[in-house]
């Protein structure tokens, strides 16, 4: 019985109880009012957490235990409802104090656009910044039907900002015809369909690199994520996630920072969607923070 | 077989086929941006069309039948996702146009902030407007957070518009203290928990003015309407909203407009809502267009 | 931002920080491993702390705030899975020491025989105890199909311990025979299908006595909290069950504690249940903690 | 342990192993082909007699056991998928052998279409028979867009045949013009909305005269029954049909033969339709079988 | 905002507005009266269409967009209920017509029994029909119970017809006995447990022959699937179904007619299997009508 | 029409009507009051058996069909709700009486702790005997929290009596550090991730002996097995699981006894996993019984 504290609820399982002595610091973006299809993944985070209670400590594939690695979870970052401009304020900001302060972010979102002021914070530390990036789709719009903020132009910031030539976009299977010329003519990289089989080939020539991680849950086919907003069929099965965050943790590159965003608790009846992206959640604690 | 025309799919059911001579226009406002708890309503107008080829077209309520009433189903108004002002722009112009060209406007939302550029357009063309507002909640707010634009202000800005002496709000069972205090002073109607008794008291007043009725779908109890956004125990029935809308209908006063929001179908897996959301616009089709 | 103190997640909405301070505590007792049905409530607890974040603070019909009233969430008891007999021990020891230290007990079940350990530590306390159930099930078995530690008991074990006069029944519209024959004959009160009414009527009676007030959830018709264990068609409605709180609220018994049992979250996809219980907590706290 | 013996499983709780013993025969007639909306009603003969492990085999309306009445659940009648006519046949067939036998039909739909052949089997044996109908439909079309064999239809096939005269229908809030109107007409009885009311009314006429109690689920709210092909809003809580029960059974009326029908389980996840169902079966059971 | 003609609601993405200008028409077989299992495909072709909007309109396998071709989304074909004979006959006519105006068919079922007029259609038009059928069940069944009328049947139906030898069976897992045995003696293919490997062997071998292409979604595991009547495990993925569809659209077979069978949406909570149909139809469109 | 003898309802497809006749008996063990994480698995063999009406009677992978078996479904062996070990020792004297009548024990769980009492019972009789073991977990706990009668325990308790080298554990990837080190230690066989390929290393060095195979629906991957308590990303496909069970039905193993254990229905809204759970059954059945 613990009477004489704050009580601790909703954290991921085994997580430190102080910010200072942590190495790395997972948070919740509960943001989603840009989505043009389903929305729901505001509340992806809490249940994620939640569910991480089913969760054993230890990876089987990793060989490591979650008390090997000192994370906090600092909970939600508190974004203004439907407020697309000043919620991307909020979480650079937040973003840049956890780097100033030597932690590595650990992010889950929420819609994919959270990644984009993830990704300006990152890239003002790390200059030589790489994006590694796992999703059905390009994201490359500039706009969605005249919006620029939208969940379908982050990887399109992010391109231009650091260089297109630096983003590596793995298990694409959807986006309009323009986003792809564009991918090809600016030198951006996309692998169609497959993630670890071009990931194996793509990671040596960024050993040492800086690179930041940034997984869209629909990347999974359907059958293994049919909590999200967008499901597209023809997608990678759960198995081959796993395998390739393992690739990413067992090459030479340097992740110095990762997200997981677009789980959508209300599409996902059995939970299983929210259990999985728990379990990618330990596995990239464990790979990824050294 | 139709093959030499546009085929009409998902309109509600018997809509007129020509805009032209219709009396009333139907149409959806599916924005959800701005709500602060579970979106989904975005796909209420549709889902609640679909239903409705359960409707029997007759009410044996009003011994009318729908035939008798002509109304344009017009689809619904293409939102920006995420960009809430330029959302209510659109509707206030689409709205205005409607007035302009003589139509009753019968509104599905959406989140209930769809209801204000409604009112607005409806008040620049009867100064003299009252509004009938059904819902759980009092909807007050001058902001949420900080956000002036949000589902939790649309009857503030309204009272502020027109006179809040001309608004009645009925059902109300949640709210800010602030909010039932501010209805006080400035004298505007709250009638907490129940719809139709002080309904039956409030209309011989309202006799011959132009009236707006907004009905947020939450006014009905869970058990009733489970698919919406922010559901509150403590409600009315199904049963009792009918009798308002028939008690309306059967009044002296004079409907020039109404809507009824929140309804989201992803919570509402027996889609017992959006049956019940059909069967309410058929009620305020035959009821209010005389 | 919250960086430098543990994050207080999943608590239930307005929950004070400090235990010492604070009048009342909230628990969550997750246990439902003797249920003879549909399990399912250990997950009760969490689910109705987090939809409490959708509730208002603000009470329309107690006029009173939750800031008001200084309550802390002290999460969930850790029971052993499948071990009734020591889960009970626990429960009782943490009853004690919550009574030792001057605290108001709310509990959320778990099932219902959770409310039995509780019962005999506010027993010792008072010994002039009374308790007003509110219930679809008689729970006056003396063990089903051999078990006496079952959650179709607690009320039998209560009454035998604090004598049956002192225990009132409202809502009962199911039992075995033989349950209501000894409810007759040993003097217990069992009123029949109501709540309100009967409450109304024995409340005055009780003026000045230390009650405990146990709720079991499925009181109410299945219309109203389809996500419990044992639904059972008759019952009141949630509107009933907030009028009969507020009834106990105003009168003049002395409230030593109260449980609230039975949510269970998976069937409940709505989430209406977890939603009106939250409600219902929100209400025991500001009625019967002064 | 019952090893030397055939095994039975899904049979309503508490039926009697032995049908020559039997006064009543509980049978499914899980058809659902000529449903014009949501099919699924086959599968609720099934699911209601699962759930019924739930029920207590006491009626704390009735004061009555399951053990006192000997009925005998004959399970599913198989009728062939796709072919109503021969289903219709058969049922028919199989009901004429019931009442040849002496025993008490009770049945279990399956779509409304069902009660048609039972009925037919019931006049021939009681000429001055009497049916008393709880639906939210009229039924009274004479085919369904062309059909004559549709869930539309049953009650004016009955009332062709056994007049008009001798038909009530209760809670009756949906249905073409037409078919209000023929009611009028040949002098059937249709009260509107209320069940309780005009059924305490009507039930001293009916005294000694053999009554076919045919109850669709859907006259109850959706709120109370979710779980059925065509919800309606503005029904009877389930209180007031077990109400209703309870009426015909302390009347002096001879009810010599009831159905429940419309209970379709997909569209029932927390199940609560299936329980209420098996409820009512059970009150059908100790309130009918003298 | 389009006020002057009709709304155009519930069609495919990207549907062409004029019937005459199209090359296909894309049509649903709403039908699902004969199934022996779960019933509900009758809602398919309108929930495929409902999620089109999530579709991009680029097909990154096939690097088309759909507004390269032309094609109209005609709705359902209204078809009586229960009444199997008279829709069959009806959609033999509706084929019969789209054949005679030089339209490609491309349909959305509906049981698979909808499969046996178009083919009877196609026929007549292409005596030297092939046909490519993927699925989980051989449905060679003559009947069922007695039922000639079944969706067991079709294939056997049209094998008769065509003659076995220009029937190719792909992934089937599940049949009777003498389904498998009657298939090898008359000489039909059957090609169990997968699709993509024995198709690449028949392709060639059917070089310039007219093909009509049925799919039953059950084909796909259950994972993939689950929104299917009978769901059958040990299915093929999403990923080989779509790299089938490219096979047979890169082959020079000449691809005449084709459907898409069994999407049951209310077994379908995460509504994966109509995105996933919905996605399949996109590429059908884009591989098919050339 | 069955009218003299007792219905048998509930029972898989096929059972045969006499025990005595018997090879095999299927039975249910509705045990789930140990589960630590989601409960509900009680319930799996009721709705396996009932889903198990829309199964072929004919293996196409196996070339066998159920009526060339005899076996008995006893239903489910009645248990006391909420104790242990009460339960486990009545399942133990039930495999005792089965196997002392010459029958082969075919179970459905209920969680897996039941494995551990038919497996006591299987070593009194076959003192060589040799478990495989499929499953996402080690379930090597000595005890869970203190609870050493736990679902995370009966594959150490069985390892301890039978002797480490004789368990062979399948597609497991997830379980505590300690129990992967302790199986290492004492020479029990975990093959990680993979079941298919080292089983068909491993059955060969097992030819000739006692095989009881024991089976945890959650080594399929939540995409293939959503409806279980504890999902685990990563997991294998059914077609690998099929394909398993033939490869031990085709072996020189002498299977002595089966089980598949923790369906839990309440997760799998669409009955996918009870559906995959009874054709596993019907292919043990087929494969196993010689």
């Amino acid at each position: 019985m613990r009477f004489d504290e704050a009580y601790s609820g909703n954290v991921f399982i085994k997580s430190h109880p102080n910010y200072e002595e942590s190495q790395a610091v997972l948070y919740g973006m509960p943001m989603d009012w840009t989505v043009s299809y389903r929305p729901g993944s505001r509340f992806g985070p809490t249940r994620i957490r939640e569910v991480s209670i089913g969760l054993e400590e230890y990876s089987a594939y990793l060989d490591r235990e979650l008390e090997d690695v000192k994370y906090f979870d600092a909970g939600d970052i508190p974004l203004p409802f439907g407020n697309p401009q000043k919620s991307l304020d909020l979480i650079e900001e937040y973003i840049d104090q956890l780097l100033a302060e030597g932690k590595f972010p650990l992010g889950m979102g929420g819609e994919h656009l959270v990644s984009w002021p993830v990704i300006k914070a990152m890239y003002k530390k790390y200059p030589d910044l790489v994006i590694i990036h796992m999703d059905a789709h390009t994201d490359l719009r500039t706009d969605y039907e005249g919006e620029p903020l939208s969940h379908s132009t982050p990887i399109r910031k992010a391109a231009e900002l650091i260089g297109p030539s630096n983003v590596y976009s793995f298990g694409i299977r959807s986006g309009m015809k323009e986003e792809f010329e564009w991918a090809k003519e600016v030198g951006m990289h996309i692998y169609k369909f497959d993630v670890h089989k071009p990931l194996m080939e793509v990671l040596p020539k960024l050993a040492g690199r800086p690179v930041y991680v940034t997984i869209d849950i629909d990347v999974l086919d359907p059958a293994h994520a049919p909590g999200t907003g967008t499901v597209d069929a023809g997608g990678i099965t759960s198995r081959e996630l796993l395998a390739s965050i393992h690739e990413i943790a067992r090459s030479n590159v340097n992740v110095v920072g990762a997200d997981l965003v677009e789980v959508a608790p209300i599409y996902d009846p059995s939970e299983q969607t929210a259990n999985t992206a728990s379990k990618l959640i330990r596995e990239m604690i464990l790979g990824f923070v050294k």
